[in-house]
């Protein structure tokens, strides 16, 4: 398998970073995981966008352009014979001796990028019979609108879920939902969809995104605005989105069962619309049952 | 000159870490840096008491034990010379591949070591006419007690603070000052010394210890407690403290002169105190002036 350090494409156990790569020291790097379905990529365009948007709110150079990026991306993905899977890649702000919290101004820092693929198929049972997952206090920073690397607030989240037996944690801050651990979490309530705004507090996920779309565009009312914990556990249909787990329902929450615990009409017609998305841009697949 | 990855001491150019290492992909990982005066360490204990108390909270192994690591960053030191000066060391959560949130349970990752050393000589003219500082929102997760490498909002801060030409950004919550983006802030008023509390809010600092155990040893009150914006401002004294920085005043915050704009009486006072630490543990050096 192959992977890419900046633009040279190398075997995998010949990938390496420096020591003092600001990436490794600090977590001073954005990422993104872009999704292939049928060898090609979906909403590839929309994801290389947020990497230049996070990497300008923290006033990263980007070490390629976007043409580029694609190219070199898509050189990794044929090589690694990628045909439905993610393509992981990060961009740290590159290698300072002596360590330094300050961004040198005399000289400027060559960003450094890595980029690997794991071949991943659609998890279909998953996203129909969904997962359960428990509740926790976002105790993130108040920037998750940057894709960034220094996530370990995400982690303990995540690995706390794990340990439970849940799928995800669905954080709140106080009585309000934010989002996942590595996902966006959206409720429907009296048919409405409801997820919480883009702002500082969460990603605005790709999927998130297209859901959103799809939604508007056939007819669900959808509120993106502050919803409750107790929204939440009242919901008549929970999913989590991301590239991965795309639509994926949530049946269960702290122990509770979510509707009838099983995945909505709402949320089975979202993925619906969700996949004619993917078929547009990447052609037929089998489909969710 | 020489670094450490795990037990091997390497040449600095021949030092490499994981593309798939946690703590490039993550943030996932812990730090300290230990000061050396004299070729000796100071504090050594309290920071890797410290190193090893952050990794508790990450359920994170250390690979070595607190006596083999004190074996490793003594050969370190000596091998590259160090009279005065730090020695950094991180250890991340090791490779995981593919890249997941979830830490495997089913077999444990392997933490990665790495080591440097840098001479830093005293700033013992900054010590005396100190520096200018910002304010700035603290905008950092809820486990600043945790010294972990996800830094990216202290990064922000910092760099804020150069660009505006300060020293440092001292952050706050609201209306309650906090700590600074990598030292923690003292104001004196009449005579008391005023510090938020160690709590998740701040990283407790080892010289910030070292500080108040000898202001209380000589009879100085030490109020570690909230105290706000108007506080600081209207602070007779304010300093900064970190293993680098010791105690560096801060004559000006936010284009506002403090005090009569020079190091006051209590924290040259503090200063000497502290320096009668350092020589009791690593013996005479130049005084500050």
């Amino acid at each position: 398998m192959k992977v890419l350090v900046n633009d040279q494409l190398l075997e995998r156990d010949q990938a390496f970073v420096d020591i003092e790569d600001r990436g490794y020291q600090f977590g001073d790097g954005v990422y993104e995981v872009v999704r292939l379905y049928n060898r090609r990529f979906f909403t590839f365009n929309e994801h290389i966008d947020r990497l230049y948007e996070s990497a300008a709110k923290i006033e990263l150079a980007i070490p390629f352009s976007k043409d580029t990026l694609r190219e070199l991306l898509t050189t990794l993905v044929k090589e690694n014979d990628i045909h439905t899977g993610n393509v992981y890649l990060q961009v740290s702000r590159g290698i300072q001796m002596p360590r330094n919290h300050i961004i040198p101004d005399d000289f400027p820092l060559e960003g450094v990028l890595t980029a690997s693929t794991t071949e991943v198929p659609r998890n279909l049972e998953k996203f129909v019979s969904g997962g359960s997952a428990i509740t926790a206090e976002d105790v993130r920073w108040l920037r998750c609108d940057i894709k960034s690397i220094s996530l370990l607030g995400n982690i303990m989240a995540k690995n706390k879920a794990h340990k439970a037996g849940a799928l995800e944690a669905i954080l709140h801050r106080g009585d309000i939902v934010t989002e996942c651990s590595a996902s966006n979490v959206m409720i429907i309530k009296d048919g409405e969809l409801w997820t919480h705004q883009s702002d500082n507090l969460i990603l605005n996920g790709i999927t998130r995104q297209v859901i959103l779309d799809v939604a508007r565009k056939n007819g669900i009312t959808v509120h993106e605005a502050d919803f409750t914990l107790a929204d939440l556990h009242g919901a008549d249909e929970v999913f989590i989105s991301s590239t991965t787990l795309e639509i994926t329902p949530i049946t269960a929450i702290d122990g509770t069962v979510i509707g009838n615990g099983l995945r909505g009409p709402i949320s089975a017609r979202l993925h619906e619309l969700y996949e004619q998305e993917v078929i547009r841009q990447c052609g037929e697949f089998e489909a969710v049952k």
